[in-house]
């Protein structure tokens, strides 16, 4: 007998998609809720709920013993922890396997190592991911460092050992001034961090975010479903993800995509993973890997046709993949919109009462959301309250519909990101695909001037 | 320059069908609408507006004159009749051809001939499309009936030439009775029509209704797009279908399929067609000819991809057919459901305020549907409100992801169809797709009892 009652231990659309997922496979959901969520979607449709304490998230989303509590009391025998909150806890994951309930998630192990900075390079080179080439550790002779650089290629990086923010950190882009800029870097990083250490690495200077999605089932056997290409992002923040990416071919999606499953057969990974990456110039450079499903997984369910999260739970139930490598075909082009309760120009978060609601239909379309007519958006969470995910035969066809789907959506009593998106979906740089990591908040720059 | 903007002459969520393709191929919309759907969401949502008249349709969305003017007037160049109203009008469609504004829709003969039944079967017969074999005319001479009936095969039925409704009609399942009952069934016909005429043909017991998708460019080329099965029908309304049908394999459907866009080749047929055909025994039967989009259009969408509405506009523009047959795949399994204002029970019309309304979301549904909270759905029209249409890898996942969206339907103030669908999809028989067109009533009559 598999999973019969599933503890969604989550809130917003992820606990709606999880909840969506668990019924169409004939499983119970419990949900679990703060205070502030009682009137909550996920809370509403799921068939059991339990309050586990009030905002903020600290006190509730993120408080491990009232959720296993919750789970024991409500006799689930799953737990899906969804994106953030606990979701790359491998502590948390330890607990929830030691009650003898079910991790929908990675082996705690995994998420540990990947949650480590230091330990998820180490172990991403050692499993043949490529790393962004550099020095490898400390430089202080000027004949060595040329020598890398020469190898790396110019423009090189020059980088504070104990830094950050940006302190400490040259590009030099020619051998003839390497020297004085690593001197320069050194007397930076002495007065900042006390240390003048310094590294050399390749300066990407425009690069993309393109992200593969993989899938292991804990044994040894493991996929790749193509990559996103996240790339318009604001401090961070994803606002507009892809598949497939504007700026790979199928030959060199089949390359990457085999390199990183095949990193993943080495791990014996479980469930479902994504391998973040850097792209410039045909070359991609691993960033991190993030153990747990991701905001933007549906662009990936929109052109494999794979659901992810039933793929999620068949894992953590002991089956084996519902799909081979061979039987994953690629076909057109997805894109969605994160629709955050804010405002469009300032992005000054906006809270409140939700007076109207009517998200797009038709063909194609795609919208995950909590949202209803009457509904309070709390102070308390992230901002995003939708995603719209368009799904087209291509990206051209893809960016008419979602356009028309953009014009259609209805959210009204609180301010909200759809007329940035229409209005990045007017702009050609994001109309030819042609944009890096800094294009967006390079353009906020031009819009706000 | 292609059409720039397309007059809708419909109303409900077929309307906002169309205005949806066409703002996806960059071309405005024009909505006429009666007074009584001036809050319609096709009105919101078209680029310009006009009214056209009172309830109920004659006075509106049947008035030529009144659609043909507000054409003019606002400088549409092509009309689209989406289904029902005029879409089978083809003295209306040479009407709007002689205006210079283009029809989107089948040639104006094809129209008319299709539209006759007995023009159309032999059109049907003489284009190579199965018909049900019959005496092909009157038959007196009882010898003459037994041989003709040894051929087709008993059981046949012996039909009234004047008749209809039943009257005059008697099923025979043996040489030895037929003599009789041809004699009982004249004398009947006789009564009831004063033409005591009968003919013979094929009985078929217990039917089911599976149609062919097809489309033409107008100028010899043809593609079919598979079948659907609308086996599930009350008073010969649809109420729930599906593609493909549980009942044909992939070299049945491609035959079948074969035989019905040859058939469109030879007519050199323009736009989208549906071939009705009766199905039992492994064994086709011409019904009828729907030259227009069908209601259930969207769960041949689902399972090719293909835009059925753009394909339409493409087409009445002189375009080429955007697919071939060798494109078209078939993938998955896909469900309507015929969501009405009306009571799941008794079935009367349930028009009114709705209070609250929330469509379905997550992977693969969509929703189809002029609805909004607030909106109130008028007494004077059809009372299909929306369709429900959900796609799955199989027919078995298909149905579990639509009983979960139809858990997630709300449409308050007035009664729906949505239990009805609820129950239909808690039947044996339902599940197991063991159904003919006699089916639902059967069980609506079970049901009451």
């Amino acid at each position: 007998m598999g999973i019969q009652r599933i503890l969604i231990a989550n809130r917003g659309e992820i606990a709606l998609r999880i909840h969506r997922a668990a019924h169409e496979m004939g499983i119970e959901t419990v949900a679990v809720h703060s205070t502030a969520d009682s009137d909550a979607m996920h809370v509403r449709l799921a068939d059991h709920a339990v309050c586990i304490g009030p905002p903020p998230a600290t006190d509730s989303y993120l408080n491990q013993a009232a959720i296993i509590s919750a789970a024991e009391v409500s006799g689930c025998d799953a737990i899906h922890p969804g994106y953030g909150f606990l979701s790359e806890n491998a502590k948390f994951a330890e607990i929830v396997e030691a009650h003898d309930i079910k991790w929908i998630g990675p082996k705690p192990e995994h998420i540990r190592t990947m949650g480590d900075k230091v330990a998820a390079k180490q172990t991403a080179g050692e499993l043949g991911l490529p790393l962004v080439p550099g020095s490898e550790g400390a430089v202080s002779d000027y004949d060595e460092a040329r020598k890398i650089a020469a190898e790396i290629g110019y423009p090189v990086i020059i980088k504070a050992a104990s830094g950050g923010g940006g302190r400490g950190m040259k590009v030099c882009d020619s051998a003839e001034k390497l020297e004085g800029l690593m001197k320069q870097a050194g007397s930076e990083a002495k007065a900042a961090f006390g240390d003048a250490t310094v590294y050399i690495e390749k300066y990407l200077g425009n690069p993309r975010h393109i992200e593969f999605q993989v899938f292991g089932d804990g044994n040894g056997s493991a996929i790749h479903l193509g990559e996103r290409d996240c790339s318009l992002q604001r401090r961070h923040q994803k606002v507009l993800e892809e598949a497939p990416s504007p700026v790979l071919d199928s030959a060199e999606r089949h390359r990457m995509g085999e390199i990183c499953a095949d990193a993943m057969r080495k791990m014996a990974y479980r469930g479902a993973g994504t391998i973040e990456f850097l792209w410039e110039g045909g070359e991609f450079y691993f960033i991190e890997m993030n153990t747990r499903l991701q905001v933007e997984h549906p662009v990936t369910e929109a052109i494999t046709g794979v659901d992810l999260v039933r793929e999620q739970i068949r894992i953590a139930d002991g089956k084996p993949l519902s799909v081979n490598q061979e039987e994953i075909a690629f076909t057109g082009h997805a894109i969605e919109c994160r629709i955050n309760a804010e405002d469009p120009f300032t992005f000054a978060p906006s809270p409140g009462k939700v007076s109207h609601y009517h998200p797009a239909g038709g063909m194609h379309v795609r919208v995950d959301s909590g949202l209803y007519a009457g509904y309070s958006i709390p102070p308390y969470y992230d901002s995003m309250i939708a995603k719209l995910i368009v799904y087209g035969r291509n990206r051209e066809g893809c960016i008419m519909r979602l356009r028309r789907a953009l014009e259609e959506m209805v959210v009204e009593g609180v301010k909200t990101s759809i007329p940035l998106h229409q209005e990045l979906l007017r702009q050609d740089d994001v109309l030819n695909g042609d944009y890096s990591i800094k294009w967006l908040e390079e353009w906020l720059a031009t819009r706000e001037a």
